[in-house]
């Protein structure tokens, strides 16, 4: 049986290929910066999946892309696959493998982090550091609640969408501050920007979130074209493509999750 | 004996007035928003104070400028201090009585973290939330150490600087996304900056982090002239200057700490 997963910030998929049949299983985000071994090893142990009958694992993760973190995920997985081939590859491969199958191009993530890379049909090669939620993300679920908040906490809000959010400012700031993955609580207010994305203040903030996207992350690369993943390039797709079309940028495909296209991409080339 | 405390979100100072003798302490900073209950106990039970003998704690701290989080210091040093009346103010206030005493006028902190209020005499009101390292922090260490290694892992500084780092990329997220207290280390570059603060690049990164709190925190509110405490204010005051005479902002008096000025403070009007 082959076992995949692709692991995002917030959330992990899991598909398990067992000849002409797929199962589906789904955990929290299995990022090695964010969570730990300990919490690794007690995740998987809750999921309902056949561990010694897995011959082949292909884990896909964010904050995979360095030796050092992807050496320790390879180290945490092989320990608990231990009858599985375990292979271990960035969550931008993901995304280049799901969109573009073995085709070049460039691919960009906007879920609850962001990023941005060439691939060249086998490996992908990201354009910057992903620099995380607190140096970086541009465009990303964390960058869009960043400026809500500080629209709120800075007064820049209407009443009528303070009310909306349903919250007040020392809740969170306390969150905030003391919320274990204060990069999910950040993107949860994606969500509400979603709902209210017409209303004249959320529609601005939306349009300079990903306005700065495309000024940090795309242009200085010369890129021209992409094909992108992730919820908040699926869900704000309309207000993504706008902002890259104002500079001339061509938004190819957008993918929800990665996981489906992923299954077929390793039952195609298995 | 009269205690008083000033904590930042790196350091707390203490000096306990015995008559006429001053006696000195020192702690990590006790930010509620940023240390549990548990650690402020814990760092209390390690200090070398007469806890029975104290008849008032003054105890000034970041983070205490709500009721929530000011009432949660109350009760735990109430319970250390159980002998003592104990009153808890924001670090504001710490600021204003330390810079102007009793007199009116505007105050601003530039330290591990940034703030800037009004001070009427006797009660400080901050200009707007503050929002801590994530979300704000302006012109504080924090914003400095963001800049820096923005422009490291962006592939924008020189070597010769890179070489005075002395860190790969790898250590740095790994430090900032699994570090206890991300804005202390984020505002441990500005030392490595201080010292560099000639170097052309590093320069810029030191203007554009004061011009921005110029812009976000002090042009909106039309303040034209402050004073100000905190450790970067103090370090970097020629640069702080410069940003503020720029925009015709005067800057009266710098303090480095406030800790000295506020014994005497409490020793005036006790």
């Amino acid at each position: 049986m082959i076992l995949i997963a692709d692991s995002g910030s917030s959330t992990t998929e899991w598909r398990l290929l067992d000849g002409e049949s797929i199962s589906q299983y789904q955990c929290i985000g299995l990022n090695p910066y964010i969570v730990d071994e300990h919490i690794i090893r007690d995740t998987l142990s809750q999921l309902d999946i056949p561990f010694d009958k897995i011959t082949e694992l292909h884990f896909y993760g964010a904050g995979c892309g360095s030796y050092e973190k992807s050496d320790i995920m390879q180290t945490v997985l092989q320990s608990v696959f231990s009858c599985a081939d375990v292979m271990v590859y960035s969550d931008l491969l993901a995304a280049a493998r799901s969109l573009l199958q073995k085709n070049e191009g460039v691919i960009g993530i906007l879920g609850t982090g962001s990023n941005v890379a060439k691939y060249k049909g086998d490996t992908v090669v990201p354009f910057s550091t992903s620099m995380g939620y607190i140096l970086g993300d541009e465009g990303s679920g964390n960058a869009l609640g960043k400026r809500l908040l500080k629209a709120y906490l800075g007064d820049k809000l209407d009443k009528d969408l303070i009310l909306k959010i349903g919250l007040d400012k020392a809740t969170i700031l306390n969150e905030l501050y003391s919320h274990s993955f204060p990069n999910r609580y950040l993107a949860s207010f994606a969500k509400l920007m979603f709902r209210n994305r017409t209303h004249p203040q959320v529609a601005q903030l939306i349009k300079q979130s990903f306005d700065e996207w495309v000024e940090v992350c795309l242009l200085p690369h010369n890129i021209t074209s992409l094909s992108l993943c992730g919820s908040i390039a699926f869900y704000f797709n309309a207000e993504v493509k706008r902002s890259c079309e104002h500079y001339n940028i061509l938004v190819t495909y957008i993918l929800e999750k990665p996981i489906a296209a992923l299954a077929l991409f390793h039952k195609a080339y298995q």
